[in-house]
């Protein structure tokens, strides 16, 4: 399977992805075995609010890549994305040069109730792509709830997708997004206030002090393709700037640490839920008739499961 | 202190609840002695997508409950509702009946990052307004989001206001807020399509099954008052079902369940974290340069972490 895989199949490459992604025994083992290959693909996050067009934009920036012979990854977060098929029929057929190229691996993402949040397995599917030989994977995310935070630790580069409306609600504008963007695009900014909502946008960005990358603000207009080539380049002065100072690498291993983190502490969890889950209705009910407090019905499952291992 | 506070006095009551939420020992200490006198307060809670007019709604239903001589607290855990001082100063001097009642407490909670999510502390605010014999506590948050599932946990029943547009958008609308109302306000129901969004939600809760209680929808004008006399009914009769049905028990040990669950979970991960939290960089590096596996890295750390204390 793993050789099949290093040889480029697409369908075993979809297997490995959904063992992955329904956390299997074998989809740890596989990732495992593929690690040493990961690491050289770029990591590229758009998030933005909805109707924003970060889909056409994906569409858009993942074509250019295509016409570079790149070959690109795309992972769909967001369940309005044409990818995960929640759109208008229009837009999945427009998507369809990227949805049949075959250097184009999609997959589409089932998010966890409806905040849009990154899958947990998102980094891990990444992993898949990266070693399958995506030189990039890109992944979209709706701009809502704890997603923001989570594409920044997934994505190496974050893209942030605004209208030209957003500029009435920049200040007011959830900081999330301000604060996130490695690189910010006005898009369909044929529509009127685009250039006020960039310069709204730049400045507030100057407010947030001298750090050594300054996000660019970008206007574009996804749907007929304008503004595109300078994102690509600037997505790439975004790499280089992160490789030359030593970025890429502490991503990295800041992902590898919260792989190593969450994996121990569901082990740990499991473990000692397992241990005391039969005296919790107990506790409960004493608690409720107030024998005994909240605090005391803690201390007495914390110290059972201390004694019980000594 | 806790005799202040249980002679209703309200300054003191605003310092435990600052202690609750800063996760203070004092404010834990505090709260296991007054939890004796928890369980009296009707929990509601208020949620549904940003400028339904939730606030209003709030505002109008704790005015109609103060002329029954009821005494009321609001935690209010939307960043833009009026309460939190987010909104337009219009709105906020509206609020001012309600905010300059004695026999009302106001307390607008942080929400972590942008999701509007319910902060962790909310339960524990809420126990403490009960202890301080509120008879009804309003929680009001923001409809997106992680907030959906955590307003029905803390809760004894849910309203979820919508607007008329809603109506267009319900067969596509989250789920989330379909499965969580007790019931349902159409506000602003002056606006076009009131009626036809009311039936389009009731044929889509039909679909629902039998439950025992049928979520009823209603046509409110917050900012007249139309409407608010038969939602305060609905409240009570929702009400009056849990108690009934033996819901609100089972809902205040959920309540008491996941409090002992998410404390014992911290302590747990406290301790065990700080064991191995010297040898993580290390492993990350190993990970890092593929001499292990991250799964092997796993296995080191919860093996290291049995073997100390056997």
């Amino acid at each position: 399977m793993i050789e099949n895989f290093l040889k480029g199949d697409r369908l075993v490459a979809a297997r490995v992805i959904s063992m992955v992604e329904n956390d299997l025994p074998e989809g740890r083992e596989i990732l495992d075995s593929l690690y040493g290959r990961v690491g050289g693909a770029h990591r590229i996050g758009i998030t933005g609010p909805p109707g924003a067009g970060k889909s056409t934009i994906v569409d858009q920036v993942v074509l250019r890549l295509r016409k570079d012979g790149l070959h690109i990854g795309i992972i769909a977060a967001d369940p309005s994305s044409p990818f995960t098929g929640g759109a208008f029929l229009g837009d999945r057929i427009r998507m369809a040069d990227v949805a049949t190229d075959d250097g184009v691996f999609i997959r589409s993402l089932a998010t966890r109730g409806n905040s849009g949040g990154l899958p947990r397995t998102a980094e891990d599917i990444c992993d898949v792509l990266d070693a399958f030989g995506k030189d990039a994977v890109v992944i979209e995310t709706a701009g809502v709830g704890q997603t923001e935070f989570e594409i920044v630790h997934a994505a190496d580069t974050t893209i942030v997708v605004l209208v030209p409306e957003s500029g009435d609600s920049i200040q007011a504008m959830k900081a999330g997004l301000m604060e996130i963007g490695d690189i910010f695009c006005i898009n369909k900014a044929d529509r009127e206030g685009a250039d006020r909502a960039a310069s709204v946008l730049r400045e507030s960005l100057e407010l947030k002090g001298e750090a050594s990358w300054k996000p660019p603000v970008l206007l574009t207009i996804a749907t007929e393709g304008a503004g595109i080539a300078e994102l690509v380049d600037r997505v790439r002065d975004h790499r280089k700037y992160l490789a030359e100072h030593g970025l890429l690498e502490s991503k990295r291993k800041a992902r590898i640490e919260s792989k190593i983190v969450t994996a121990v502490r569901e082990r740990i969890w499991n473990r000692a839920y397992q241990r005391f889950e039969q005296d919790l209705p107990s506790k409960v009910e004493r608690v409720y008739l107030t024998r005994i407090t909240p605090t005391e019905a803690v201390e007495e499952i914390v110290e059972g499961l201390g004694a019980e291992r000594s």
